[in-house]
């Protein structure tokens, strides 16, 4: 075990510890992901509906559906972003924890985000729920600049393997437009958001 | 670690990596299984009622306790089912991961469906409870699909192992056949269901 | 790895595929332990009472209090008996996996009994939150005997260590007795789950 | 593995048994870290509101936001902590065991003592809160000084590292002194809750 210290490489290098943030970070990733599904809830007194009536009670609720596979495909992204570059990181310091942390407080705050985007599509929800993913993008980006700075915690002798600030700042951009985008159409900035999966799928080419 | 590329075998491999994949999932599975319970509620004022009104309602809660056995043996079993995959599955590529965070996003829309066949046993529910279940066994059968073909993602040196893909046929059948026969019984349809239990059996022995 | 055969040793020893199985068990026995809190909840309108009336709304929950203590540290040993035992499991097979499975819906029920218990203490949810806690010590024990008969899931080389169904069995009867008692007495029976904390303590001394 | 005896070192020194006390323990904590988002909630009737009056309804939850970061960061240090120090246990007993049990069962009451905080902020919720946290401290405290005792449950060879009291300590105090300042002032004693940032910064550079 190499302690911090002004030396490089910085950080403290420990397979067990590593492992376990990302396993904390894994599990705030999955609880949050799982607990979206709970703002999906049944149309009151469901009992006593007739079926014509539960049916369209059923299909009636399509933004929550819409909310729901938009926030899980995210949160999804972003897990494995998480993953593609922890795959990298060989030594973790204080300052990871950190970012990581507020990365994780940003994640599990998306449910509620959702839950608004839900209930009300206008200009205000849209621009809560994009600028709150945008701040996930923005510290997962934090999260890869800082251990991939100079090598500082990453590994050198991984076949040229890097870490790539694409992504991130990829999907920080695209939410960060969809906010100007729904001054304009509301309707037009939630279509934007469709782009991340593109830039997914680019960035996953591209840093492999 | 192999990159992926145009050779085979494609795909990373990454023991870490392949861990942390099957811990995230572990980790939506065991959330969307436990969340089942949330739905099964007490009485309102169940401090004001006599022992007699409580022992009635607790047993009034029966779809309740039902459903909930139901939904948590089937996602048990395919848990089951996803845990015998992987333990052949040992490299990973971005289909998987894709496949798999579809998977997970129907686990997690289960405790929804759960809670609306226990509110309502129409042909309506049971249609769209049966839908979702066939839909997770449809994408467990493509995991395995996509992981076997050719021996893309699996190891070749594991004493003549196969990943079966019958056991996600068989379920996605039971369900998909259900569907239909709930146009002539719904209770017939439900019943129907509990042939999951020995196609499992079945597969556990074949797959072995 | 070693193919489920007629041959002793049964199961399948696979370290990985192990781990799984007691990860995906910690799961869940975490969610269900911290969903217990969930039943706590702030007197209505909280915000609106003086200090006197909330100070007196928050002693007024100690049957929440109560609850989620008994049931948090009944779960808790439950959790650590689970642990001990896999401890010595060096196989598994499909029964173990049923029974596991089996004692994950009983654990994942807990939460709604605590909140029955909380709400009601007279003989009906006395009986019925005994009769949960004691269908967990009985599938404990069962896991146990299942991979302990004849050495058939564990390591023979342990230092002589076994697993004992001793605990189970002792918890099983506690709760079994309480249900006798309770028809008397409903608050010996409660008073009588007590007996659970010397009993893991013995187990724990004989197990080791 | 060495038994537990009357003879030094004491304890079960079992890496997959560490490993999985480990595991439950973030388990726990990331589910409770995640649950505190679930208390801010849309304000009712999200849908009908006209942009000012949601964006007036969004800003009205700041008590929310506050409370949901607060607690969130506060978890986060003491998983920080738990953490830290388990990179310096490698032998585990029934006593740390239950002392972290016990710690678990703190945390995972943290969402209800957010909630409080959120609906009122009075003396009566401030010191409940301070009251809770400062038992996870010292819970906290208890479990190095458990391990650490002699070498009790440490690993002898590891560069000169130790489990160090302080940050628990410091956190403890902090929350202790939060209580009596709360008698004079409500706002001061909140505001000298910042103090465990500066403190945790403290203990990562002395305990390194």
């Amino acid at each position: 075990m190499k302690l911090q210290s002004g030396l490089k490489p910085r950080g403290v290098e420990d397979k067990t510890s590593l492992d376990r943030l990302q396993f904390f970070s894994d599990a705030v990733f999955a609880v949050a992901i799982t607990l979206l599904a709970l703002d999906i809830r049944l149309p009151p007194a469901a009992a006593e509906l007739s079926e014509p009536e539960l049916q369209r009670a059923l299909v009636g609720l399509w933004p929550k559906y819409f909310a729901y596979v938009l926030s899980f495909l995210t949160i999804g992204l972003f897990w494995l972003g998480h993953h593609r570059k922890f795959r990298l990181i060989r030594r973790y310091d204080g300052t990871l924890l950190r970012i990581n942390l507020l990365l994780l407080m940003v994640v599990a705050f998306v449910p509620f985000v959702t839950s608004l985007l839900s209930e009300a599509r206008n200009g205000t929800s849209v621009r809560f729920y994009a600028a709150t993913m945008m701040t996930v993008a923005i510290l997962a980006w934090a999260t890869s600049a800082w251990a991939a700075h100079r090598g500082r915690l990453t590994s050198p002798d991984k076949d040229g393997l890097r870490i790539s600030p694409l992504e991130s700042v990829a999907v920080a951009s695209i939410f960060g437009l969809s906010i100007l985008i729904s001054f304009w159409s509301v309707e037009w900035a939630m279509l934007s958001w469709i782009l991340i999966f593109p830039a997914n799928r680019l960035a996953s080419i591209v840093d492999r």
